[in-house]
């Protein structure tokens, strides 16, 4: 279990209790609440079907146009597909949080993962906020707790941290996530369930915020695949304290460059956090795909091989198949040459401009793909769009947990 | 295994010898000789990458403008990525073919099936056609032996006839494919591995049977999905002997309505066998999508879920978790209102207008699940558009098959 070794971001406080709501019985509600009103970005998923918690979640920050106290959420229901009476459990939640927290309800961010069509017990989930108030703490031992009681199918626990220096201070990010299965998100500008929370003693406006959000946003977790499965309840949150006392509108060009990367870096980590610990998950596999006319084309043919199930029961097997490969980007819709395209597996070549590759020897290959983590390469020509996608193998172990999960 | 219980079309002759180019031995060259030419229409894989056999399909179909005396296929491999010499060895086939059958090698259609990117050895593919033309009969067991040759992972034969009564004669249809896995088609005019060959012994122009062909392959072929992975070889084929002696240009209204619809029937039994038998299947599943605005949306809502590795294992189990549904038709990218949407599994309402029905009780679906073949039927308004999608589930046999193919 990877543990948090950096300080944490001034300003915010976390806490996890349970409430009863997973039938494991571990913790299942995680509340951060922020000393002051902190600045927010949200991204919720695109699905046409959204629980209920990213509905009031929307119409929250559409209220208060960025402004967040409180996050509370509760993981083992997704309080999806439940109607009105779900959203009403949502509005409750909110309401309850505001009281305790001192705070408008529209000031309150919720979110919900787990099963999908099943009443959330409204008076569980509120009865225990009172305990994870008193609980709130600005403590590594918080803020993991919060990192665990999101969780799901997750195996592990999945943090990240930086820190970037300033003047005479320094400014820290600190970002948590969950998600193993239905993991293909799809993040709008106002979007798993992948649910991602990123902390910041930053100061900035929302609108700043938003901009930041967006563009981490599309190389980390819109760049990533377990199943292809885009949920109901995907959620990124960025929220920002302002306790460091550095301002971002102030800060010189290479602090803001320096803090991006930085940002990025976090999403990065988390996103990878989340693949690598994806549902049976034994290969974590990066696709390089470059050639194509725009970035776009490049990312909707890595889509189409990371969501194979021929590719990607290949790869549970290390089995070099890469006329799979070639199959599925060749199916994505995308058009391009064979006779100008290369394949490589960990650096092999294997597809060499419309035939096996010279000197192409399968157990090369083989040995390989029994890494843990490699990438593949395809290149379909001499355009300028490229995609860096991160995606994993289908085993029997992801059947087995899927087929088993809610009878 | 099913037999062949009506009269073949008359005109044509078949064979299948053992080549030795499947590993197991078995027959894996099947040849189909018309005894004067035929009358054509193909539709092949819309994949970017295609098999040598499809490019040197098309070309023999473009100059013949249809007419084609032989078809020639091997199983066991695909003679896909294999470059110009794969292509050369295609057209060296189709020339022996066309010496030993008395045509233009322009005459003769390829197919080829099973592995992708190893050369094809050609010495045994065209040693073993001397044999074929030797074994050539207008018979069951011929008929049979070539749809038994052409399969690969297959564990079945699949068959399908028909017999259309004209004025004094009777016109007969004779379809047989191939195709377990990397089923996903997307034939487009002029578009599996699946490969289906129909024969019938109608008098037809190849103008005809196109536009009869590409009618029936929307709803059939094109209309169902294994795994979702589109071939590099899909292959429909069509051929008219003309022996029966009655011309479509001639027949009335109601006998080319009735030869539709035993097309289609043909068409249909074969897709279902194709689903059947698919890699791994325990269950398989007629979606219906009804209530958008035009029948592609509805397909694209049908092939969302037909493709999501959630449902599918949920399938698996006879798991009635239609919050798994409802998510991957909210992906699909066409607009519909949940509120407005219902959905229903086994004839069972499960999802009515935004929540779960009223009266759900999951023991109950779950023995409709428990059932091999179920339809899942999905209404998200009150548009037009309508599709009837079949497909299967995805369990740990099909991880299995395909994890050890090549390996």
């Amino acid at each position: 279990m990877p543990s948090l070794r950096k300080e944490l971001p001034r300003g915010f406080r976390w806490a996890a209790v349970k409430a009863g709501i997973k039938a494991s019985g571990r913790t299942d509600v995680a509340v951060a609440v922020a000393d002051r009103m902190a600045s927010a970005a949200v991204m919720f998923t695109d699905n046409q079907v959204v629980a209920a918690p990213v509905t009031v979640g929307r119409k929250h920050m559409a209220a208060t146009q960025g402004c967040v106290k409180a996050v509370v959420v509760n993981a083992g229901n997704a309080n999806c597909a439940t109607g009105a009476p779900g959203i009403a459990v949502s509005e409750e939640t909110c309401r309850k949080a505001a009281e305790l927290f001192g705070c408008a309800a529209e000031e309150v961010i919720p979110s919900s993962t787990g099963i999908i069509g099943v009443p959330l017990p409204i008076e569980k989930l509120t009865s225990a906020l009172p305990h994870a108030a008193e609980r709130l703490a600005h403590s590594n031992a918080a803020a993991e707790a919060f990192a665990t009681a999101i969780m799901t199918t997750d195996t592990k626990m999945k943090v990240s941290q930086a820190t970037v220096e300033a003047a005479e201070t320094s400014v820290r990010i600190f970002g948590c996530c969950k998600g193993a299965g239905m993991i293909g998100p799809q993040l709008g500008p106002p979007h798993a369930t992948m649910l991602v929370y990123l902390f910041t003693d930053i100061a900035a406006e929302p609108a700043v915020l938003r901009e930041l959000l967006q563009g981490r946003v599309e190389a980390s977790f819109n760049s990533i695949s377990v199943d292809g499965d885009t949920s109901t309840n995907d959620t990124v949150l960025l929220l920002a304290s302002g306790a460091s006392g550095v301002k971002w509108s102030d800060a010189p060009r290479s602090f803001q460059d320096d803090f991006c990367d930085a940002l990025q870096h976090v999403c990065n980590e988390l996103a990878h956090a989340i693949i690598d610990d994806g549902e049976g998950v034994t290969h974590v596999v990066t696709l390089e795909i470059s050639g194509t006319a725009n970035d776009a084309d490049a990312k909707t043919i890595a889509k189409s091989i990371a969501h194979s199930p021929l590719c990607k029961t290949a790869w549970s097997s290390a089995d070099p198949n890469w006329g799979r490969i070639i199959a599925a980007a060749g199916y994505a819709g995308v058009p391009f040459s064979p006779e100008e395209t290369t394949v490589t597996i960990g650096g092999v070549k294997v597809f060499d401009r419309g035939v096996r590759a010279a000197g192409y020897d399968e157990a090369v290959v083989h040995e390989k793909m029994k890494q843990r983590e490699y990438t593949i390469a395809v290149s379909v020509g001499s355009g300028p769009g490229r995609s860096r996608f991160l995606t994993c193998d289908l085993t029997v172990e992801y059947v087995h947990i899927n087929a088993d999960y809610s009878t």
